[in-house]
């Protein structure tokens, strides 16, 4: 019989500022966001256009409105929201004079248990934006429609909603014994986690497709893995095995049930570039502008031979989960035993095994829509749009 | 010397929901949002012009922008947004059938310091709107420019942005020694305080005058003493005068330095409709629809009388600031006492010291505005508006 499903929703990063904090662990994401900003910035100035009545269309309330899906608690966000706001105003500047610099509005969302005290305390204080939080899954519907003119999510969509039933369930054939996650397990797991990741994606697009406005842009950097590469094979998936192995012995070592290690499963999906260009491709809301692996040297090789920050970020980004499932008596052991594997184990500091990656997925909201995307079509018709 | 000014901004209610926590003691504030309920029904339902292009201009992005600031950590300010809600829904299904009922979109707005993750956890799951936290203080700028139909404010703005300096100036005749509030103080405290207020309202109103569209709607419900009543004649001047008392009490046993209560203000005040009105025309932004006194029958009269209601209330609302003041050690020890003053001074439960009120302030933005209150000119003579 399956377990009753995880909710993914309430398992946020570890929140506040302290050592274990995501704030202080989360070197690996901000690397991710530098090396995309050159991107966005082409990008931005080549697709945005000030200029579509879309834009600018209420007057008085002219303002650019931005959200970043999936924020945590900073201060990446507070990057990357900076890096948006600076190229939409390098292409405002580079228009006519007479077109007015927007205000800016940014919506900085995570789900509901995610440390939004935290988030606006430390938000900067420049008065170049109104910030406003946003709570609940992006998953779903978090804005009314036609809010946004740039939607932006990084680092974020490997969570998955929930964790697939079938890998819970002693009956099926994708049952995930003895396993965190899908690397080297049955193609039956890795399959299960490919379904949800899929429904996941398309319920993401559709709910950024409303709540954009029609030729919005929405930037996606997503963690994958080459086309040809499988998860065990990438230091993602093998520092998951040995994380994994770490339960195991605490497991033989009496701390904790081994039923409890078959039933605990991570809730992440690395894609490769095809399936997530075949996955928006399906959904059909959105017309592809790019989708590019970021440059790997500055954004992985550096913050991997560090063992220290390796495991500070595992452990910002998987406490919650483990506590959640394991109590809080045994993440302390856990960890120490991983950084232990980790130094002993020269693999996981192997170049050749650094084949995860992250991919910019740069999308345009198709304009041509039709009414069963609930927009409402005699709006669309009054617009010339249809 | 005067001392360093107190940022009232700093110090919101108790959050969480615990037993001393304003989550659980703000009953007094929801029977003040029950007893402006119908009134609030009855001014939207004659003021709001859903047929105004202002309203419905940014076709596809058609939803009903509600704030309410000040909104602390719920329950009150779900109720008070339930109440909005249902109003202006009643006036758009009053329209013509072709009139197409709007998506809601609220902001809850309170200082940084809110306990915005309480806020955010207790959001009822409706689905009737959605839902955006907005830090910071509401006497100055939280949105952009023509964001908001519909502007809240309820029991908040006797909060004062900060204690007058001269009343912590020992040099300057309205210094406020052994006194935590204006009432029965000499009259140039009196003087300071009232003029921080004006102070306060003027900048309350030209921010929300440009965050409401041009015609959008304000209700504010003011805490306040008639025409003709002195702060000391009210109970709550009376009630703060006894609770001052007690701050005194604890000096005389050496708990605290004499010093510490002369430094100590309360940063409240308490205007007469006479007073708000004129500040609300010399600030001119705004046509004042109604100022009537709230039914005191249900808003006060009945919670009023118990003792232990009004002692936690008190704490919800000034804990965290006598802890800041004074450190953690006296806060039990000074509201017990006050408790025992509360119950063997009869003066307190008497009806005729009940004079302080609540205020229904109802307001409509004018359309009619001038380049210099930052709206562009030329777009309200594309519109017509000048």
């Amino acid at each position: 019989m399956a377990q009753e499903v995880l909710d993914c929703s309430t398992y946020p990063m570890v929140g506040g500022d302290g050592p274990h904090s995501y704030a202080r662990n989360s070197n690996y994401q901000k690397e991710s966001l530098d090396s995309a900003k050159q991107m966005m910035n082409e990008l931005i100035d080549q697709h945005l256009d000030p200029g579509n009545h879309l834009y600018s269309f209420n007057p008085g309330n002219s303002s650019f409105r931005v959200a970043d899906f999936g924020c945590s608690v900073g201060p990446n966000t507070f990057r990357a929201v900076h890096n948006i706001i600076e190229a939409v105003e390098n292409k405002y500047k580079s228009l006519p004079v007479e077109t007015q610099m927007p205000e800016f509005h940014v919506f900085f969302n995570d789900h509901v248990n995610n440390d939004f005290n935290t988030l606006f305390r430390n938000l900067p204080a420049t008065g170049r934006y109104f910030a406003s939080g946003v709570p609940g899954s992006f998953y779903g519907r978090l804005l009314p429609s036609s809010t946004l003119h740039f939607a932006h999510c990084s680092t974020a969509l490997h969570w998955l909603s929930k964790i697939p039933v079938e890998v819970m369930d002693k009956n099926s054939p994708a049952w995930n014994k003895g396993r965190i996650c899908y690397s080297g397990a049955a193609k039956e797991v890795k399959d299960a986690y490919s379904t949800q990741f899929g429904k996941d994606i398309d319920s993401f697009l559709r709910a950024r497709a409303q709540e954009l406005v029609p030729g919005g842009l929405m930037m996606l950097v997503a963690d994958g893995l080459p086309d040809d590469v499988q998860m065990c094979e990438s230091s993602i998936g093998e520092n998951l095995n040995v994380l994994g192995s770490c339960f195991l012995d605490l497991a033989k070592m009496g701390m904790i049930a081994q039923e409890m290690v078959d039933s605990f499963n991570l809730p992440f999906y690395y894609p490769s570039p095809s399936e997530l260009k075949t996955l928006i491709e399906v959904n059909g809301l959105f017309e592809i502008k790019k989708i590019e692996k970021l440059d790997s040297s500055s954004a992985k090789k550096g913050v991997q031979l560090d063992v220290d920050v390796c495991i500070l970020h595992m452990r910002a980004v998987l406490g919650e989960l483990v506590e959640k499932h394991f109590g809080e008596g045994v993440i302390d052991i856990l960890f120490e035993r991983h950084r232990q594997k980790y130094i002993e184990n020269p693999i996981l500091s192997d170049e050749r095994y650094i084949k995860d990656a992250s991919y910019v997925v740069f999308l345009k909201r198709k304009i041509k829509v039709t009414y069963s995307e609930e927009i409402p079509y005699d709006q669309l018709t009054k617009l010339g749009l249809v």
